[in-house]
């Protein structure tokens, strides 16, 4: 029996979401939690593996089990106290067989957090930049990666990447009211470290380092060593990941619904 | 020459506020980064005690410098660089000899935030409740508190206070559109213990532990065995402290305004 896993999880305490060795990772966590409640050994496929330290707002995993769920809810709620903080689980679905989290999603989105202030209570989940930033210039360039479906200058180096091809669908900076900037991308794959080197260039554009031409320049070059530093790991999440419908719908995730709403703060 | 020093900050990583031997604390800190700075001893004093694991959102010190400090917008930009990520500094403001940071204080107001579901991005900063509470019930209850001014009940066994009776004038409780819960509670001082003691007596009330008159007779018997469970430290935040206006005025904290208004949490 197949279930997609719906998740969301703090990245700071993890070295990521993929098992190593010796190491906290949020896969070994939610795998060694459903061991214990299922009393077998669990196997989770994750949509993708996110770095150290990076955040997933949405995450979908599956794994089968031997022997159907017979109350999700309940288990839920005993994997919920079982895991750590810093990892929820959302819903639990029973999939068709073939359905599978990382091969069947056509779509992810990211988001990157910018916050231009110190903010004690936010640094956890922001990349803190003083310098002033030109949003017009930064969404200017940011364009052009709609335009391209080449990204090898912001992939990694000795990467196994079999292609370096994507289709980006949606890529835009937002201003909040207090000064914040979050940027969202959208595509049908990320390369590893691509999205934090495009957020450390696009940023240098919005200082004033590069002209949104020299951007569309550096992305057409096809050469690694002209992307900027990629931007720290904790203002990263992963936010989205899409399946053909018959295969799977996205419930309801509390995360994001924290989120998008009015909240009291603090 | 007196400044004061309007501050915030997380308290997780911190036993508390006051400076301890061999252990992290936010007094030592701000002492710390200040001495670095003006090169001289620095005392640094608070306006009240926060416990392990509290934050505030709103703080004010002092402390007395040799000399006037010349460019404070400066001293703030190096302060800010050289504390913990956990501390942001606002403002640093000239004020009479006489101000003092705790004794001058008349009134301080606390935030407790309750939430229903496990969120991993704010679970250092709220109590995860999962039992559903009945905030007309808590509400109703916690309107005992403004017409009482012996706060025994809520007081900490061998604390040396030298009287219980302390002055609330606003104590509520908001639902905010994702069902989280905040108590504000606003007096001219408050009792080691007090407010986390309050609220944990209120959520059972609001579980249905004890009725609204119940409460009011625990109030009023003075009597400390009486109180609930004190509601854990990373839900409360110290988040104003006021003083007479002719000696000094609260600055705008940009911990609050990040707080107060819609913004991109995620």
């Amino acid at each position: 029996m197949r279930y997609f896993l719906e998740l969301g999880y703090l990245g700071s305490p993890f070295y990521g979401w993929q098992r190593q060795p010796d190491r906290p990772t949020v896969q070994q966590s939610v795998e060694q939690a459903l061991a214990t409640l299922l009393q077998e050994p669990v196997e989770v496929v994750g949509a993708g593996r996110t770095d150290t330290g990076v955040h997933a707002a949405y995450y979908v995993a599956h794994a089968d089990f031997a022997r159907p769920v017979e109350d999700a809810e309940q288990l839920l709620y005993k994997l919920n106290r079982l895991l750590p903080v810093a990892i929820v689980a959302h819903r639990l679905t029973p999939v068709a067989e073939t359905a599978h989290a990382r091969f069947s999603a056509v779509e992810r989105e990211y988001r990157y957090f910018v916050e231009p202030r110190k903010n004690p209570f936010t640094q956890a989940m922001r990349w803190q930049y003083t310098v002033p930033l030109d949003v017009g210039r930064m969404n200017e360039a940011a364009r052009c990666l709609l335009e391209t479906d080449d990204f090898t200058t912001f992939a990694k180096l000795n990467s196994n990447n079999t292609t370096n091809r994507c289709s980006v669908r949606r890529a835009a900076w937002e201003r909040g009211t207090e000064g914040e900037l979050r940027f969202t991308i959208r595509a049908d794959r990320f390369l590893r470290n691509m999205v934090r080197a495009i957020v450390g260039t696009l940023v240098d554009v919005g200082r004033g380092r590069y002209t949104a031409e020299e951007f569309r320049a550096i992305v057409a070059a096809r050469d690694l060593s002209l992307a900027s530093t990629g931007a720290p790991a904790q203002g990263l999440f992963l936010s989205d990941v899409r399946y053909p419908p018959e295969l799977f719908e996205r419930g309801v995730a509390r995360t994001r619904d924290f989120a998008d709403t009015k909240t009291l703060f603090y």
